[in-house]
């Protein structure tokens, strides 16, 4: 069938492409018009303004948005004035499900449909295909679901579930109508949510064992923290590049995320020149407001988050508070970074009461 | 080559078969003759007595043990005594890598090697092949090697990491030597350290979803909680099932517990007759105390666990002292399950200050 | 001076007492004649309706507010309707910052200045005094300041903070303006979301406490938890209430929050007749919001927020999921509660590899 | 009575003062001759060795440790062997409790009493009395109550609690037996536990009142964090220092904590010179690992101690690991600190889906 996509970057150029190979046409407009020629190089037919590419469809339309979360609630307004009824508008960027919500209202009474599609898939989506997330009308769906399943991976090489058989539903082939408008993001937003939990998971374990020789370091100990106490049981030196790989095959938490650590770290086995300040997008912090308005218990994925604030230095005022109660209470002196301890409290016990490195006197 | 089995559950039967299948000769005993007597039908050599079995190895020997964690200490003692310098004993079990390393160091001047392997693969592994993570001397990992590389997955279908090149190196077969006599079970431990994590982050996210229609809910809310803000953006019926399906293709967090996930959803899509009540292994928990020992954050691993023991009811008490503090600063009573407001608070300003269900005195 | 008082519940009228002793002058209202009469029994000026109250205060007038937070928005604007330019509306109650910056915004043009006032102290208060926080345009904070400095509790027995010196600053007397409007409300949000923090540290801390006895249970240990590894440190019955009564005297936790955790369990040793599902209001939650958008940090406020809605079972479709993905994955048996483990597994090693209660096959 | 004192550092030093202002008689031993013959010339009776001090005792004997927890084994070991049956080693330090069952069981078949003192009170105990946990058998109790009732703090000022009444209980007056020896360091171990958990409850709420006004900041917005939604609620500066001396009067939160953070903030309001390298002693540690071991969840009390390991950069490796996986799957770079956004993502919607600083790709 007939698409127009506005926005051509990475993943609306890959999605115009894949409906492409499957015979779909498309009609594109970028502000670049670069980008548009190029698409227009491979088959598509370019557009020079919104106006242009809905002159350029027809009726009923259906427009597909790719472009950054901002400008969505501009684009969205100037395209529904150049629609008719019937028309569908696809938001298949990284919006609030709040806003698909609020634009599916305002859009009622034109008659006009608004579709979300939290889109998931990245940079492999081109050949992989993208797992889709779709909100909206019945109808609007239906009639957009031959882009849809092209756009999706299909069924492709995953084992299918235990208990499926027949035909194949929508959600084996990758694309799935989760509800009304706003629900295919809230889906999207969800799946980000996991997606930092998961990430925060392999992290952590990972750096477990980065510190699994802990009982080596022992002797350089510094007062700073409370002592290893059975070093004897820290004494391994772990390759974690391996570990990572191994863990792909036949282990319990292979996934395309571990595939990704494993890649990772294969290229780079130090993460030599990774700051670790580590960004988050919308849907991790919606998430956990989602849950905190419905009251669902989500500490795995709000402590994901939280790690991620505190990797830029957020937590920088609450440690300083900490450290200035512990000097009120027990006249603990904060040490500066590497230093090591050598007072003479570890060598004799001259020094009575006195327990640097402890909150002793509490 | 020739391996010895103690222990015929649904493990070790399997490693059985799988290495027999690849040519190996395996001597087996299990304290159950029937046991040892299926699987002499399927070509092992049988043996009554842990005597027996060694007896019909040929030196240097190689004993795997794959019994329960609390029986490994005791069994190691009763082969070690039948052994001789140069034999290896292999526990393949789930037991504490501290009991590992205090094991090989009880060995050492024995002469015999201690291995410890740990495992990962569940009730898939004979297909599949299971993941491998092995600690102990060098010289002992090279010479059982071969058996390693038979119980593994192999390459099979995992796509290469990019850049790795040539032969498969260990790890991208599915076994590695981690290190010495513990590194095998530390790492294994870590793994399910990193299994909690992620399960929790999935069933974290997808009881968000099963909420997304906490605004519909509204009209029961009661007093016990806060009244959800904006009820007009949680109006959603999300198909769990189907969503853990869908996510299975082209997603991010796609992966082998979500298979899990997905196939669970299929047969009992209400989760009909499961109480979550959800157990742990101790391998959660000694990834804590590793994790606490060294000094790592592990807030999401933490959680996790907490998150299951809370599942048991093992918050109580400290519920009710929660409950039993609101009681005595504001009057704040606890409302039975289910019950409803209709104190006349919400309905006219009668009430004054008086704020049910609120902590407003504080 | 004087001041119109909306609203006549506990602390309405508690305030309201307040202010008389001290020799303001105070005309109040409640939609129950009652209420109404019986502080005009104690000295008050009763009123009516709103519009007889603001009729019988002097301009410039100031109307305090103390009703429940969803009559609030409502009731302002009535007042406002009554209300001149130069008049002040108070907000005592506990209304989300985020409609004070609304109210104000849309009072402003009439001239009507909008104070909002966090206020705690609970029961207490009459006795105590309130603790206030305050927000609004500094004009209008002036001119209250001498009601402001009656309800709140004084310097009283409180040390001096050392380095302080002087007269009292008005945060020593109990009262502070914290900012423009909203910037009350906004500090007293965050009080709640630390009281939280508080109070489940307490909870928490009290419930090892009771668990000290683990060792002592595990001849009744099940297959549904991990084996407790070292039985022989958790010999210990300890009596929660004295301890309570213990730290607060001279230990560093001592706390108003501990006061009442001991006079609860002075009460009711055994917190009979507690359900343990602890409420929330609005406060803790909007605080992790807060923390979720401002990009802060706080795992600590987040997890006694999501300890309290699991407590009302809020976890439960992710404690079925998490059973679910375990019987998928290891053949897991959830346990019913309270089922005890005779399965040979732990008496012989004829069960070989079968390790119930564990994640052994993962 | 008399006791023998083994340590005048700080805390040594002011228990034994505390002793003779109240009439009891102490001999006491430092490694350090000016510590012994200082407080001799303040009435003790100085000693020049473990075997002097015993010596210089009456038996029955009690003799008190006050030493570095690292030293606390040597020392016990070198009293043990001068004392006789009947007489009592009392640990008063920071033992991990587990060390006190240890040494209680080993000095058992000697006769000689083994008791555990957890001791909170920090630099003002001298004046403010000690809050004392007790551990070890009634006759040693018994025997010592008279010197723990003037170490204590006694009735003082403390509210007594509702309910209580007649003489006062010796919970009442600051000690307690808690149990067999043992559990006077376990139940302090648990006080230090809940205290990290109430310091970070109030570090992370006064950090969220840091950033009260990040919709101010937001100018400076970079692509490295998702951008603030709703910046006209994030307008307020708030004087920290001075909510933190509010709260002390009438609120719920009122704590001595919350005092230390008042004073810490009065004298340095911007906590200059704080790197916020915020040390742990053993006791969060043991409290994790207890709760770990007893299966009771303990999510905020393992929060506060993970929020201390990562302020001093113990979650880098893991945060690298996250930096990394992003990069992999929707090459996202990894912004410099303080780096500003200047892509023109921001500007026009010519970048089509390229969303920097999202996880967009995803």
């Amino acid at each position: 069938m007939q698409l127009g996509m506005v926005g051509l970057g990475r993943m609306g150029g890959n999605i115009v492409r894949r409906l492409m190979r499957d015979g779909h046409e498309c009609v594109v407009y970028d502000v670049s018009p670069d980008a548009v020629s190029g698409l227009a190089g491979e088959g598509a037919v370019g557009s020079d303004s919104l106006a242009d590419l809905v002159a350029k469809l027809q009726a009923p339309r259906a427009v597909w948005l790719m472009i950054p979360a901002g400008l969505t609630g501009r684009v969205v307004d100037e395209v529904a004035a150049l629609l008719d009824p019937g028309d569908i508008i696809i938001d298949g960027g990284n919006s609030n499900y709040r806003d698909d919500v609020r634009r599916a209202a305002a859009l009622r009474d034109s008659g006009i449909h608004y579709v979300d599609v939290g889109t998931s898939g990245g940079v492999f989506g081109l050949e992989r295909g993208y797992c889709l997330m779709v909100g909206g009308p019945d109808e609007a769906f239906a009639r957009i679901e031959p882009i849809l399943r092209t756009i999706a991976p299909g069924s492709g090489e995953v084992e299918r579930t235990p208990g499926r058989a027949g035909d194949f539903a929508p959600e084996e082939l990758g694309y799935l109508h989760c509800g009304p408008s706003g629900a295919g993001h809230f889906v999207k937003m969800v799946h980000n949510g996991i997606e930092y939990g998961v990430m925060a998971a392999l992290a952590e374990g990972l750096n477990i064992l980065e510190h699994a020789d802990a009982g080596v370091q022992e002797a350089e100990h510094s007062a700073e923290v409370a002592p290893l106490e059975e070093p004897e049981f820290y004494q391994f030196t772990i390759d974690t590049p391996k570990v990572a790989e191994l863990w792909r095959r036949g282990s319990v938490i292979s996934s395309w995320l571990l595939d990704l650590t494993a890649a990772a770290l294969q290229g780079n086995p130090t993460l030599d020149g990774l700051a670790g300040r580590v960004s988050d997008s919308g849907e991790g912090r919606w998430t956990v407001k989602a849950a905190v308005d419905t009251g669902v218990p989500a500490p795995v994925l709000a402590a994901s988050l939280f790690e991620r604030f505190a990797s830029r230095g957020e937590d920088h005022f609450a440690n300083q508070v900490l450290s200035a109660m512990r000097l009120q209470f027990g006249g603990h002196q904060e040490l500066p970074a590497g230093d090591v301890l050598e007072a003479g409290s570890r060598k004799s016990e001259s020094s009575g009461g006195r327990q640097p490195g402890t909150d002793g006197a509490s």
